[in-house]
């Protein structure tokens, strides 16, 4: 990739800065931990793969000039630094995943030097920066296998490169069916209210030479009902065991609106992205985010009544009903989703 | 009404002018033709029964000053301002049915003196109006009655004070459900990409203290799915005899999304607002839009790549099967429309 949304550099943690696309391609270095929150919550990087490789980086980062001596107090520490990333946001089930990994690491080499542990979690990280590079391209493989060779496939928010460490879960999918020679097109909704596909999803789509249009989130039913859309794919911040997901708001929509138009409607996301140990949609905490996303643009300008309530939540859960299947790095996972998806995940997960 | 969105007032128009709020309310006075269609066009006065008075108003205003002596060359100029000003918008049926009824008006009194033609299409422009606001008034009575006691209703644009001469459409049902004691909440989809559901909507039901909570587009279906909307009712740009109807971009959306939900589903509009004349939605023209609308908030800021293609159609068809009845000032309408369109609006126009 050209292009990295999150990696290791001169010993700080170095992303791209999201909030700034398209305007422009700036790069933040982070030293420290509340600058890591900050970012994370404010979105300047995002995407539940991203925000798994942020865990992991993040954890090393927070315990790399620790001066413990024993690993109990260094846990403590670890623990603590776990426990505020983890406070950012609640959705993204790869953040939860990543930083539980970092602190199953630390336990498991509890015998170990402290220098010697911190060392392992810096390898633990970069393992996972690895894994997701490698679950991106087996996505992109699986799926693309789905593509039709003049697909128009629309997507919502952005799950690319933007979201990942490689090129994307839902957007992978795309860039690898362009790179077996199919002519796919796409529709980009722009994933109110703060614009990641208006902003994100075009800007790399365009920098990858896809042909790409881009539609207001309202204008995907009359698309599907003029026959433009042959399938719909979205990425995932989280899914239960019975495979209901989670992701940007807008994505439950965009299944309902599918399913009457008869579109095979398709979630992509990593293994890391599975929660088993929630039973359904029910089971997921919704992230409610600041009010003034939807009345103000970027805080510039209001858009309606400075006292008005707003509904603004950050995702929906999809019911896996709706749900034509699951493309993983692990292969594609169809009804009956319960069944499948333990064996598919539990098997790999161990 | 407190309030006028459009009126006669010392030999001008005057309109609110609806791009400046909800941020301020101002006012424009219109002496000339060219204003008037810019007007129109950049929607500062907009909503398919408010402009109808403003194709009442404008055919005065083009030919109020005629110096046309004969009645064949007066027409003649009468005939260019229909023309003009139907140019500005193709789809809402209001605006050719206030500049047919003028067209007409004038021939039928073609033996009559010019001055006093010119008189005759004034009191034409003002009974336009009064009917107008007579029509908001007994839809607001019908639709009234399909409201229960707490219902939360769900609309989309801006089907209220600010699109006609009264006190609405769409919003006109909701407020007479509150004259009647009905406790009703509202939650206004923002609609994109000309937010008049933020802007407008939020500003003029909280200015009539009704308890109203914004949501962008793509959070209708997930309010649907958690039980928080009763009913959903929107206005109407166009009603094919079929009951076909277009309305503003992302009514088709909500119309499937209830459907899905099993929510009633309503339009309300005045019986201006049927073309049977137009078979089923087939035959109704969609404006397509600037893509700037999308891609720039109010041309103030670049929210995609400046080169993406973009789909901005201004409306959409919600076919009759979606629609649960329609609502006007001559009754509810309900299945099967061909038949009951054509007795109810029919019997009115001959």
């Amino acid at each position: 990739m050209d292009l990295r949304t999150i990696e290791w550099k001169n010993g700080q943690i170095k992303i791209v800065d999201q909030t700034k696309l398209p305007g422009k391609l700036e790069y933040l270095y982070i030293r420290d931990l509340k600058t890591l929150w900050h970012a994370i919550k404010e979105l300047k990087v995002r995407g539940a793969p991203a925000l798994g490789a942020a865990a992991g980086l993040g954890v090393y980062l927070g315990v790399k000039d620790s001066k413990a001596k024993t690993f109990a107090r260094f846990y403590g520490e670890l623990d603590k630094v776990i426990r505020y990333l983890g406070s950012s946001r609640p959705t993204a089930k790869n953040l939860f995943w990543g930083l539980e990994r970092m602190g199953s690491a630390a336990i498991k080499n509890q015998e170990k030097a402290i220098t010697e542990i911190k060392k392992i979690l810096f390898d633990e990280a970069q393992k996972i920066i690895e894994e997701d590079r490698s679950a991106c391209r087996k996505i992109g493989i699986y799926g693309a296998k789905l593509i039709n060779k003049f697909d128009t496939i629309m997507t919502v928010c952005n799950a690319g490169i933007l979201a990942t460490i490689d090129y994307g879960t839902a957007l992978g999918v795309i860039y690898r069916a362009g790179e077996e020679g199919k002519k796919v097109k796409v529709f980009a909704c722009e994933t109110r209210p703060l614009l990641q596909g208006a902003r994100l999803t075009v800007w790399e789509l365009k920098r990858k030479g896809v042909d790409v249009t881009l539609n207001c989130d309202n204008m995907a039913a009359i698309l599907m009902a003029q026959g433009k859309i042959d399938k719909v794919i979205a990425g995932a911040d989280r899914i239960a065991v019975n495979g209901d997901t989670a992701n940007k708001i807008g994505t439950y929509s965009l299944a309902v609106l599918a399913h009457h138009h008869k579109i095979p409607f398709y979630i992509a996301a990593p293994s890391s992205t599975f929660d088993l140990s929630i039973k359904s949609g029910k089971g997921i905490v919704i992230e409610q985010r600041n009010s003034c996303e939807v009345t103000d643009l970027f805080y510039k300008r209001k858009m309606s009544h400075k006292a008005v309530k707003v509904f603004n939540p950050a995702f929906d859960v999809t019911p896996h009903n709706l749900i034509t299947a699951i493309i993983t790095e692990k292969g594609v996972i169809r009804a009956p989703f319960s069944k499948n998806i333990k064996r598919v995940i539990k098997s790999c997960k161990g």
